[in-house]
This record gives C-alpha cells, structure tokens and sequence, in this order.
C-alpha cells in the first residue's frame, strides 16, 4: 500500500526499546530496533540481505547485530561489519536499509522516507515533557483497521456520547458548537460546550462544589497522517479556562498494513497530580474505552468497508464531519503529490 | 457469488430474533434482525451509511436503532428518523437497505431480491405447524461448504448406511427402490424400502412385536435453491403407511458465503409423543448425525474441491444421484436466467 | 506450483503406514496411503470421484477402501471393486488416481510422475539398511517453508556456529575448509575441520582421553530435489577417520505446498551403541535443533521472501553458500526442462 512518504511516524515508546533486539512491522515492513551502547536507537530492515533471516532473532555484540543464522554482523548505519565464514570478506552488497529515527517526547519515530529525513518536519509534542504541568498515563494498542479510521474516531469526538456514556453527557452533541479549522496542513475541530453537567472524570477533577453545569471543552488537532493531540477540559460556569483543569492526549498511529495500525496513547492531565491510585484508575478507563468500545467499532468499520476506498461508498455526511472530512481531504491531495513525485523521481 | 435471486431464504428461527439486535451474515452481506414493540420482525443492513459501523453492536429506542458509533436512528423501514448532532437534519442518503420478511412455521424467511417480495413464492413447510400431529426437536448448524453440497446431501439419503450407520442398515441400498420426480421447480427423491429390519429408531417407535422386517420409506423433497423436507417411516410389513409411524423434517440451507452456509433443521415425529426424554434422545441422535458424520464430510468436499465448480470435476453419476443432479440442473437453469435477467436490467 | 516431475519423494516412515488409513498431502494433493492384507504399501488419491469426499474417513474391506459418504470401494490399483447401490454396476470412470510406491530403508517413496515409474531413479540411502552399523534415531517435522529452504540450510552447516552453538564451536567457520563438488546431479558440501576443540557430542562419544583438539568432518550430500546425507563426525587428532566416530543422517524434504514441507530425519551414530538413554538423549538433541532453532528461522525467511522468487531478491553470497548454490542451479535447470517436457508432451 501507499503510506504518505516523506513523514516521521511513532514507532515505539522509548522504554519500548533497549538493547534487547525489538522487531516491529512498519509500513509492511519488519523493522528492528535496539540501543547501541551509548543509548542510541537503531532502527534497521529485520532482513538479513544474505538469506533473508530475521534479525531480532539474532544477538548484539556491542553495536553491531549478528543475524542468527549465518552470523554476518551489522552496524548500526546497516553495513556489514563482520562476516566470520571463511575468509571473512565483507559483500559489498551486505547492506540493511536503515532508518532514520529521532528521540523525542518519550517516542521514537522513524522516518518513512524515500527523501533524506528532515528533523523540521517532527510534528511536536511539547506537553508530553511539560512533567511539571502533568501526570501522565499511556497504553497502546494493536488495531486491525486502517490508520485513517481511527484518526475519524478522533477528529469527530460526538462519537462519546454513544459510544462513551461515562465520558459524556446524553443530548451533548445536540448542544455543542463544531468549528472546524484548516491551517496549512493542520486540521482542528473545536468543540465548545458551555453549560454542560460535568462529566465523571470531570465531576472528580473540580469537586461537588463546582456546580450543576460547567463550561466543557475538547478540541482536536490533527497532523498528516495520523497524529493528534486530544484537549478535553472544564472549568466552572463563565470562569477562565485556565481556572478548570485539562487533560492533553497525543494520540499517535501508524500504520503496521493497510488494514492493521499500531496506535499509542498517552494522556496527561493538569488535576489530582501525585496520585497513582487515580492514575491507576484514569488509565484504566481510557484502556477500557479503546479496547472495549472503539475498537470493536473502528474493527467492525474496517470489515464492513471491505477493500472499498472511503469515498467510493459514498458516505453520509453529518455536521460533526467536518474536520474527519477535511483531513481526509489534505490525505488525498498528499498521497497523490506522492505519486506525481514518484513519476518524475531520478531513475 | 451470485446467489439464486427473487426468492425466500430461511434467515432465523423465530426465536432468535427478540428485542435485542441480532446479526448474521446472508448472501456475503450482515443483516440486522430485531422485533418491533408490537413483535413484528426488522431486518436491515447491518452497515451504518454514515461511517458503516455495525448497527446490531447499537441499542433500540422503540422501533428504532441507534448506530452505536454516532447515534444516527433508523426505523424499521430503514429511513433515519433521528440524527442527534447539531441541528439534527436528516440526510436524505441516510437509508439502509430494509430487508422483507414473513415469520412462517416458526421461521423468520428473508427475500433476495431485487424483484419486490413475493409471498406466494414462499415455500409452504405447513407441517411445521402441526403441533397436534407432530413433536418436534430443532437445531442450526453453521457449515464450511456451499450450501449445495447440503442439498446434495439430503437428496441422496444413500449415504445413511455408511455414513449413519444406526440410522440404517447393511446392504440396503442394494434393495432400496430409488425414484427421482421433477415437478415443475421441484424435485423428489422417493426411496421405497419394503420389508426391511427397522432402524433403531423406528424399532423403538413400533415396538417389538412389530416383527423382523417393516415396510419403510425416505423420500426427500426440494426446492430451490436449497429447502428439503424429508419425510422418513414405516409400518409393519404390508401395513397401510397410515398405520405406521412418520418422521417430517424440513433442512433449510441458507448461504451466508459460497463457502459458508447456514443449516437449520427441524424434526416432527409422529410416536412416542409428549416424551420429553424421548425428544432429547431423538434430538442427541440427529444432532451428533449432522455434527460428528455429516458436517466433516461434507466440508472436506468443498475442501478437495476447492474453487473448482461441480460439473467441471466430472463426477461419477451412481442410480441414487438422478435426484441431486435434477435440483443442481434446475439450479443451474435459474442461475442462468437471473443472468440474463441482469443483463435487461433498467440501468 | 511445479514439483519437480518424475522422481521420488519420501512420504512417509515405513510405521506409519498400516491398515488404518493415513492421509498426507502431497505436491498439493491429499494422498491415502493404507497396507493391503498382505503387508504392502498402496497409495492413492484421497478423492472419492463419485462425490469428491475423504477416503481416509473411509474403511478398508479386505485390500479395497469404501468411501465414508456412499460406499463405493476401491482396490488398491485404484480401480473400483464395488458399487453398493442398486444395480451395482461399476462406472468406468470410477477410478481413482494411484501413485506408486516403493518401501526402501525404512520409507515409503511416492512417484511424482507422470512418467512411469522408475526404480532406478530411487536416490538410495543403504546406510539406513546398516542396523549392524549404526543405531538410529528419527523424527518428523511439519515446516511452514518451500523445501528448498530446508535445503539451503543443511547444504551449509556453517549455521551451527550460530544458531545451534551446541553443536559447534566459536570461530570454527574461520578454520573450516569450505569444499563444493557437483557430481551430475548430486551436489557435495565438504567442510573439513582439522585440529577443532570436540562438540559436546563428540566428547561424549571419543571420551575425554581424546585430548583438546581432534579432527572432525562434516559433509553433506544433496540430491534433487531435496534428499540429504549429512556426515558429522570425528576422530583424534591426526588419526585415520575410521578410528574415529561418525554420525550417518538422512534429511528427506517433500513439498506439501509451495510453502509448506514434510520433513523427515534419522540419524545413526557409530558410537555408544546399544544404550537407550543416550539415544533418547540424541533424539531430543536433535529434535530440539531443529525444532526450536532451524524452524523458527527457516519460517521466517518464508516469511521475509513471501511469493518472491530466491534469486529475484538478490541475494548476498558467502564462502558457505557454494554447494547450496550449485544446488539450486541444478534445480532451475530440472525446473526448465519439466517445462520444456511439458511442451512437447502428446496431448
């Protein structure tokens, strides 16, 4: 399949990878990840170029991998640093494709290129840093749909009132304002909510004393392909927003295959700070939401479409649509840039 | 695959289909079945048009469905009758296709278009009410074959002295007057057996004084594309039929896939009637019949056939094949005719 | 896929064809293999051509096996014996494909014609006959790869080093002496390894009085398309090799599918005859070898490769891959001219 190219993608978590060899499929490709000895992450093709063994089977010696098979070892830049059959000639075609990869916000992304990496165009994540603003809980997730189904389930969040009872109030959506927003490659979908009851989390979060109604919040901003940032907050009826509390989610996906995404999660939030047994329960129930009720649903979606493109079943349209739609959008004018640029790359 | 068009097909017993959606896939597509409040059944696409969520994982309001991802309602008649984001307009596409039904003889019978339902094309299985006449036992089997492979095999009960051997007795198919009938779309398969030792069941329904041999008798009878009754009894030897005892099942096969078919059956006895005990042995008995002997065979079938058709395998004809090969060249004649129906088609 | 035609395969081990009937897929097709009464070996289709069921479900009448669904039974020439409905009469076409067969060293062959039959063709392994010789061991294992796969990796044992460091010692790929030989169709790999420390098996078997070096050999013999004799063995330093010990093994391959393999192996070793317990302690060895070690990563090159052809990946090439390339080179070109054959064929 054709993924959007020229992009930095979440890989793994950085405690995800240590010097224990890791192997995870990247855009149909098997990928290895491990930490040279100085800590670094190496991210190479898991195919040795010899006899197409995979490499996370095999044993690091200092930086260097040594397939299990035939024990041809590899540097971290993807050459051939040993080879210990007989005389011990390095092939000069005994080269792994490596990935580029940076360490950043407690990620590691890689970049899907064909282009040299550009460090510029990290989509960033600032507040996953901002330790002092917040306490953080993660997970992850295995999905068996496409990437873009599960950036839909974020970019159009009416889906909670259904979907999500706990999360949200009955007759919300009817009440809330969409925006929806482009900005150059950016798409946000702002959702204001003035004068709604608090929600569970959010009834915890201010106290009783807040009052029967509050002003909510939750507003998305999406990056290509599949990279977003969740704020969803309160504050007391009329009162400033920085008076109530946040909560900031990036929700990160790439894609494992056409049909089948990695997604990762990681919540912070500005109240009840220090306190592990509510962290304990926050984790808990966003776990529950994505794996007990999006995932069935977003799995269910990707079965019924079958190997029919999006568009091409002619979906309805409804007014919370309005930024899934246009990130859709800027996805399609993407991945056809993507092709025109494949039509007149050097041969 | 093309599926026998413009007829009934068994889709449920009627007690599957309650106040809580039910899905199940028929004819390669999932349908949603539900009871209104006043009892009568829906069935609908099971594929929200909105973002093609799985309907039956929603929740019914009155009549109604509610789309479990963003809440869009539909009436029993398909049509949305509540869109519950924003100011609630209701898109004009936002229909799902409404499935016609009839509950008969304790069936829920599903209409494959894409003529309108035609209830005088349902296939009358009467004896299914006759509940002063009969007792019965039921099940559903779920079948990796095409549903053809079924119909085959209840059209050719030869098989019963090898495959079912308590069900039948050596050497009788040697004596076993085989009759095949085609009467319009129908066929039957009559298989006289006069003066043979009485099976199993049929020497508990006539007691022992009924003597060494009976007169026995199987005759199947099908209709397109796959609803068999099978009618299975004896009486003592040169007795009137009407002095015996009779079994009356009908074997409804439905195709959920080319590959995958649903089986339901349904058995009415004639003797030892008002035996609960009795009923579950007779149950036990069919039951490890279809499950343990006929299932296995009938899947290798499909299996060493693999996408090959029937005919293009040049099977071998026996004297107990005239009925089988009547209904698949029915079969054959109307799948070629809903061919060329298609190809005058309105466009 | 195209097999190679008009050679043995091993299908099975002597004991594991008896009177029951046994079901194994050959070169994609179910194959039944049963013994008549007089012992011998009968191998047929697994294809009823009545109605395309399991034989193997079936049962045996004397030599002739009755099919589980309608009771036509067939001799062991393929020809059908009897027909059990009505009439009785034996169609002509009632014939099921029959493969011959020959029980030689403790296998059973199958011919994968279509030429005829040719005893002469059969690769022999005599040394399985040399029960005064040797004491054996064997196993079976399932293998989710081509068989040629299976090949590569015993025509280069420079894998052991690596992936069963058990059974070699660190660096012995830099001391081996790398030898290819081709020999019409038969291919050699001699790897001479002078002045070795002793394998753990090795030690066992010289004793400890052998000192910390000795000679040690292991070559390999190939055959088309995938039967092998590998030789390991060893003797005191400088010493003739017929003081020595040795190990006899033959690895036989048969395809399944493309990309699945039967894979048969025994071994008998020279030394610490007649003792149970160091022969369960080899069998587990070995099978632990092969099973927890070459398995893993010969399905994941399978893996890796997909439905890409060997030499269309480009691979890299080392001083270990000699005999294993010049056994694929052989193989392309029998592949060519079963092709060619196929051309000229009378039609």
């Amino acid at each position: 399949m054709a993924y959007l190219l020229n992009r930095w993608y979440a890989a793994a978590w950085s405690g995800e990878v240590a010097r224990e060899p890791f192997m995870r499929v990247l855009f149909d490709k098997p990928v290895l990840f491990y930490r040279t000895e100085s800590g670094d992450v190496t991210a190479l093709s898991n195919v040795c170029p010899h006899r197409f063994a995979p490499l996370n089977r095999g044993k690091l010696f200092g930086d260097a991998i040594r397939c299990p098979y035939h024990g041809l070892r590899f540097g971290p830049d993807g050459r051939c640093v040993q080879n210990p059959i007989g005389k011990g000639l390095l092939p000069a075609k005994a080269q792994l494709t490596r990935y580029a990869t940076i360490e950043a916000h407690g990620v590691i992304w890689i970049w899907h290129g064909p282009a040299p990496a550009d460090a510029t165009k990290l989509v960033p994540f600032d507040f996953l840093d901002e330790h002092d603003r917040y306490d953080f809980v993660d997970g992850y997730i295995a999905i068996d749909a496409n990437y873009a189904l599960v950036s839909d389930n974020l970019l159009d969040l009416s889906h909670a009132e259904f979907l999500h009872p706990n999360l949200s109030n009955p007759g919300a959506n009817q009440r809330v304002r969409f925006t929806a927003q482009t900005d150059g490659e950016t798409v946000r979908a702002l959702n204001a909510r003035p004068g709604e009851p608090p929600t569970v989390l959010l009834r915890a979060a201010l106290g009783d004393g807040v009052g029967d109604t509050i002003d909510m919040w939750s507003n998305v901003t999406w990056n290509p392909p599949a990279l977003l940032c969740v704020e969803v907050g309160g504050t007391a009826r009329g009162a400033p927003k920085e008076a109530g509390v946040n909560t900031m989610a990036a929700h990160l996906i790439t894609p494992e295959t056409a049909v089948r995404s990695h997604y990762f999660w990681k919540l912070g939030r500005t109240y009840r700070r220090g306190d592990p047994d509510f962290s304990a329960r926050v984790q808990a129930m966003v776990s529950s939401a994505f794996v007990e009720e999006d995932k069935p649903i977003i799995e269910a979606q990707q079965h019924n479409m079958g190997d029919v493109g999006f568009e091409q079943l002619d979906p309805v349209y409804l007014e919370s649509d309005g930024a899934a739609a246009r990130a859709r959008r800027i996805m399609n004018r993407l991945l056809a840039e993507n092709a025109a640029d494949a039509l007149i790359a050097p041969v």
